[in-house]
């Protein structure tokens, strides 16, 4: 641990006896009560301030995957929440948790194949070719697509993708290329496969200028919303005890042990 | 496991093939590009939709405690986000960790202390004036007040409850309530002790109908955007590894190994 | 952040180019191949080396508490594993914030009351009366006693405490303490209550001198490696899907949205 | 959420009202009080009883990387646990989140790579210059290898691998695999690279049969050891506010607002 290194900084706050800086902006004059939440997470996350028609489509992106029922992070919230509801934020970490490589943080590998196929020498539609075809042989799902619970759509992916377009700056090179990227998929498999919600996401994402690496975060401000919310309903409803007579019910022992969940009993 | 329960329930959420509900409301049709982020999560944790002016507080209460620098929870954010960065949610969720009982999650028993004056018989002031006897007798921080780094005032409180105090259907109970506990702090500590930001946060979102046990989830909200900010940083300007290394060096081994920080030395 | 503090300092650890103490022990000299893991656990948290007796107690008190079953800790862990499988350590960490209040935590507790009938001037008994009126009075739980799913007695506890009886130093205050409060818990109730496998933890680690606001540090050492077992299962036996699909059909959605799990459809 | 899947089962555990199985065995009768912590760790894991000479090596395999000082893990514990004090697992679980791709966690990285020369048709020799080779070439450092703290070796390696050589059923070749693959390094490198703590963990878990997709799971029952011996250390001499004001202190903010820590003056 001996080798000299740049000294870093910090540019995303401020604060005298006085007065707070969020990055260059007085939070009490220049922000509270005249900016929206949405809209400092944008600058205290990219560094610029978004106008109403890039609020509009990240409040959009952050609604559409903030929730979808009893997933598994609402589950492992509810069920840390009961075990410990002297502490909210360890419900909510604990769901965050599952914002992984398999659900809500998908985001970010869609985004990553967009990236590929726009970075591409080849064109996108060429790449797109070969990235299906690549992923195929690969037998592996590829990022953006396929979601089995919605057929043949992902309402929340079409709806999301309308709203990208309707935003006046937009490059379009993201919406672009996932609209390529889908008639390829749709013709190697020989039938429609949905663009699935977090295809979608990293698209309007994308165009937002938000680095793929980083999307992720969204994916989480977003979900740490919507189990709060089931941490709300958790306290109203109990269900978390439910859950877990359920759990053990089910899923029986095997072995010689004597209990009360033998299998084949 | 064994007694009978109730069957719980979820009204957060159903979906069909080719549609989402958020409560009662089609996602795809009613919400997405027509609702903002604060009114969506307003609505699928309290059940109501919020007015204009119930936005405008609610986006300020979150705002106002998603940034504070480098605070424990940032830097435990960045610590693990650089162990372990194919990962964001994980550096998130340490960081939300830190949303107990000492900082951020303080919002909690401010309003509990409030609800517990405006709810006696023997009316908030003396109620007020019994609570603050009671605290100092105990030797314990009063919720809600002081904050050594923001003197004479912090500023957001005074901001906030401004905020609140424009709202034009508040009942303006906790506003009152925490008004008098201020004067009554002053009085019996014989000088001005500020009211904090998490203080100001609870009499907003006793307003706006929150339960006191639930406040938390809105400081985790507010806390995980600002953390995703301080991951953000840290892809553009690596901070950990000078962290860590500020950290070894400064912490010295006391013993009799042999070492690169014996104490001493 | 400004006022001048004692500059703190580490017992824990240290190394040079070449060497690693832990605490005052060259780690490769004297510890690896001659100490066993619990060993050095105890050395490192308690600062002293364990006898053989002790290490014997130990051993039992973390071997009791790291398995239950498919307990809401289990559950969460195979949830956030299946979520986030490169990370095998976020789901036994989601599954370890469920050693909280109500479950495994509650070792500290019990060895809190038991501490304070220790102490009383009261002696042991009349403390011992006296706390279980009022916990009766308050309706309240008592720490250490009851377990609905081990009856009459939690098999666990007696055999702990057996074990914590044939230790030969112990100066027995705790083990006196819980079977003074245990007769007056059954005379008050007028019935048979166990103590349960945490109450008779925390007693063990009381005689091996940890202090009671540490003692939730063994059962997430304990937990920690029964949730490792569960991961093992999961990859063997992936079960977590089962368990999202059974939850997700249990728990119905209620509400006017259309949807698979609308309630008394 | 419709396929039908064939039920899950688990072997682990099952409890009556009067006794409690692990796997197979009693838990009251066959184990406590007869059998130790890393013992039973290994048989729920692993599903066959360790011998003694298994169990002096996970011993020494656990020990070995259960500490290093103040580490990334160890501050983010500290930092949390300040912050949460109500809430040790808290902490614990904060830091565990930093055992992943670039520290502790690599104990799997490492120990893929061998299976891998051992599985290699090339024979181990040809394998790992190859891998070499390509890791070169993708500027990649090679799993196992390298420790900028300790010169010329990492003392834990040495031991660990000499332990690992001690037990008299051994089939040695994942012992084998590492020496011919640090014999190739230091040829490719041109100097004496070590084998790393994470390296040698990898090679003994794997002469004990644990699966590398399962290996990690080890590293986060050892740290969590550490982590609650840091724990301990910060109840005693607090550390965590003087780290904070450190960080604070050290890391300057860049900008236009006005500050504490203004980077320039």
């Amino acid at each position: 641990m001996s080798k000299p290194m740049e000294k870093p900084y910090t540019e995303l706050c401020t604060h005298s006896l006085t007065s707070i800086h969020y990055r260059n902006e007085n939070l009490t004059e220049d922000i509270l009560g005249k900016r929206g939440f949405t809209e400092v997470v944008f600058a205290q996350i990219l560094g610029r301030w978004p106008d109403a028609d890039d609020i509009r489509v990240l409040d959009a992106a952050l609604i559409a995957i903030m929730e979808h029922g009893l997933t598994p992070s609402a589950i492992a919230t509810r069920l840390v929440y009961m075990s410990s509801p002297e502490n909210l934020q360890s419900g909510v970490a604990a769901g965050l948790l599952a914002v992984g490589s398999q659900f809500v943080g998908t985001v970010e590998n869609s985004a990553i194949l967009l990236k590929q196929l726009i970075d591409s020498p080849l064109g996108v539609e060429a790449a797109a070719r070969a990235a299906v075809r690549q992923y195929r042989e690969d037998r592996k799902p590829i990022p953006g697509f396929g979601q089995h619970m919605h057929k043949p759509d992902d309402p929340r992916a079409a709806k999301l993708l309308a709203i990208g377009r309707e935003h006046p700056r937009f490059e379009g090179r993201y919406l672009a290329a996932i609209q390529i990227l889908s008639r390829e998929v749709d013709a190697a498999f020989g039938k429609h496969i949905t663009i699935n919600a977090t295809g979608a996401v990293g698209t309007l994402l994308g165009e937002l200028g938000v680095p793929p690496v980083l999307m992720r975060g969204f994916s989480v401000i977003s979900r740490a919303a919507g189990l709060v919310a089931h941490v709300a309903e958790e306290q109203r409803v109990p269900t978390a005890r439910f859950i877990w007579d359920l759990v053990d019910h089910e899923v029986p022992y095997r072995g010689t042990g004597e209990g009360h969940n033998r299998s084949g009993e």
